[in-house]
């Protein structure tokens, strides 16, 4: 059985959304085949799936979502320990579509279904319709007998949250206050709503997120919780990189917050790579359809070891054959030595906008 | 974790099917929502389907699978005790798409998936294209986290099939000895099949099944094991009846046998209803399409109350508006005295060819 919960929230009923650091029942993710968001109908995609997934099932359940007719390729491609699973969706990013867990000093779990508009709907969203990914949350919460709690008046993405597990989130101001997700909500309705729905005390508003980023500022690519009270941030020394003043900024605020507990943060500056671009070629590979976003060859991307995955003993880290690579899991493991830290090249996923944190969705052992 | 299982049966590791009278984990039903299969784009039999799910779901889990665009609706009609997923079939009848579980003594549970070519394939098949029936097994033991049996070279539905749960089958030579099933395999050879697969010792051959079954004569509107050693089957008192001859010929059959333990079965002749006739009004609502066997106005129907349906103390019989409906709901109820016998109006769903236990799916709790 599946209730829809609408006359509670997780605060009122002592719900609580843990941090991604905390026990893992599994993850799943969406097999990238979209011929729009992916290059080459996703082929190339799809081999950085096939990595990420078959890592995580080394350590917890994987399970990937694939659309009817992608079933019989996903499975063959994918070893035994991976479950795949048939569901529609618009698009992948498995992180973004309002699907949360939330548990209680009880060992029970329940879902938060949230809104999704597919970053911005109409006014500036990435593309259309979005119909299929608005019911990810219900369909994987009946899949998983969850009850969850119904909190489809507001929009709110995974990837536009980070949390500590102990009543602090952060989020940014150029997303979850941008007029495309929830029209003219004031900033207390927004933090309320969080509060409210996600088990929270406390909200720290970080002003934006990395340029070339098309989802208007999601946190996880500045910065993660690598602990209650200890933050990775994404950083970069040379004063004149395009991202200084955005890291910069994040650094300032953070380093000036105390969290829900009152405690100040153990802030890691982890340096980003040099700037990727889109060549021209792979560009090419895309198709090209009015209902979604265009993309412009030699586009700089939104790049950044900030955006990798915890899983259940290990963390798993984006490589893009920077020389930044090795020192980000030396540093990792430094930071997390009871996890075992796994570099993957994950560039081309980084070409369709997101990483590793992006294409997944955690799901917490209560 | 689910493993395809391709170098052993289940007879070899000491697996075995339980009766359908055996407790259950669930049952999985098939959202109706094909207009060539049922009338007004499946809206009558819909209303049936959620009367059948839900009187399930008060006695077990009962799961009902229906399309991506198909789920708003299928989730809002049905209440909360019935979960949805979202699962891609080119046909309803989730019974005789090759699924079958067994069990063994260590309260495991194994699934087997056999072949499936919509009755028939291109030899008299009722449908095409049958490409996502024949994945259907697959997606349910990778839902459920199950390993299988891959005996996919073997083609069987589970309506061509009755156990008894203590080593014996019925099946039809008008169905599982048809080349349209399994081209010239020898009737040893399917015995060896259904045995080696089903974890069998014994096969008991029926001539045939009901006339004006579209299936090429399932033995589910034949008979099935009340519990090991009695079997109701299907009657008519009237010799001058069309289905005389098909019931005295299975009584015949059933009466002179032994089961694999060697008793007599104790046999209950269930009387069937009048002769269902589709009307010309009912038959115009059907979708026309190239690709599916023509259904013709004013058709008999097979109509049986043994296409009934067994769930965790209880039991489903199909109600058609006839007489005879009370008096065998009376009868089964004597002869399940610890059984909640409940009837179900159904002949929306007999006008597409088949009852409540065509329609379900039972998966045993082991």
């Amino acid at each position: 059985m599946t209730r829809r919960i609408k006359n509670s929230t997780p605060l009122r009923d002592g719900f609580r959304i843990p941090g991604e650091f905390e026990p893992h029942i599994g993850s799943y993710i969406i097999w990238p085949e979209k011929g729009f968001e992916f290059r080459n109908g996703g082929k190339n995609a799809q081999r950085v799936c096939v990595n990420v997934a078959e890592a995580i099932a080394e350590f917890e359940e994987c399970t990937v979502i694939c659309s009817a007719d992608g079933y019989e390729n996903c499975r063959a491609r994918l070893n035994d320990k991976v479950r795949v699973v048939e569901m529609t969706t618009n698009a992948a990013w498995a992180q973004d579509k309002g699907v949360f867990y939330v548990v209680n000093d009880k060992s029970e779990m329940r879902g938060v279904h949230f809104g999704f508009n597919a970053y911005g709907g109409l006014n500036e969203g990435l593309y259309f319709p979005w119909n299929y990914d608005q019911q990810f949350g219900e369909k994987l919460f009946q899949l998983d007998r969850l009850d969850f709690y119904d909190a489809r008046h507001f929009i709110l993405e995974g990837g536009a949250t980070q949390v500590d597990g102990e009543g602090t989130i952060i989020i940014s101001e150029q997303c979850n206050l941008n007029p495309n997700r929830n029209g003219s909500m004031s900033r207390d309705e927004v933090e309320r709503n969080c509060k409210e729905y996600l088990g929270l005390e406390k909200v720290i508003w970080v002003k934006r997120g990395m340029l070339f980023d098309e989802t208007d500022g999601h946190i996880d690519d500045i910065c993660f919780f690598v602990s209650p009270g200890v933050i990775a941030l994404s950083w970069v020394d040379d004063e004149s990189h395009p991202q200084y003043p955005v890291f910069k900024e994040a650094y300032d605020t953070l380093s000036q917050a105390t969290d829900a507990k009152g405690r100040k943060f153990e802030i890691h500056k982890i340096h980003i790579p040099d700037i990727i671009y889109i060549s021209e070629e792979e560009n090419d590979t895309f198709d090209i359809v009015a209902t979604a976003a265009p993309r412009e060859k030699n586009q700089a991307l939104a790049v950044t070891y900030i955006n990798g995955y915890f899983v259940e003993g290990g963390y798993l880290v984006p490589q893009f054959g920077d020389p930044m690579d090795e020192v980000v899991i030396k540093k990792y493991s430094e930071l997390m030595p009871q996890r075992k830290v796994i570099g993957l090249d994950t560039r081309e996923w980084s070409l369709s906008g997101g990483n590793i944190h992006c294409m997944t969705l955690q799901q917490p052992r209560p």
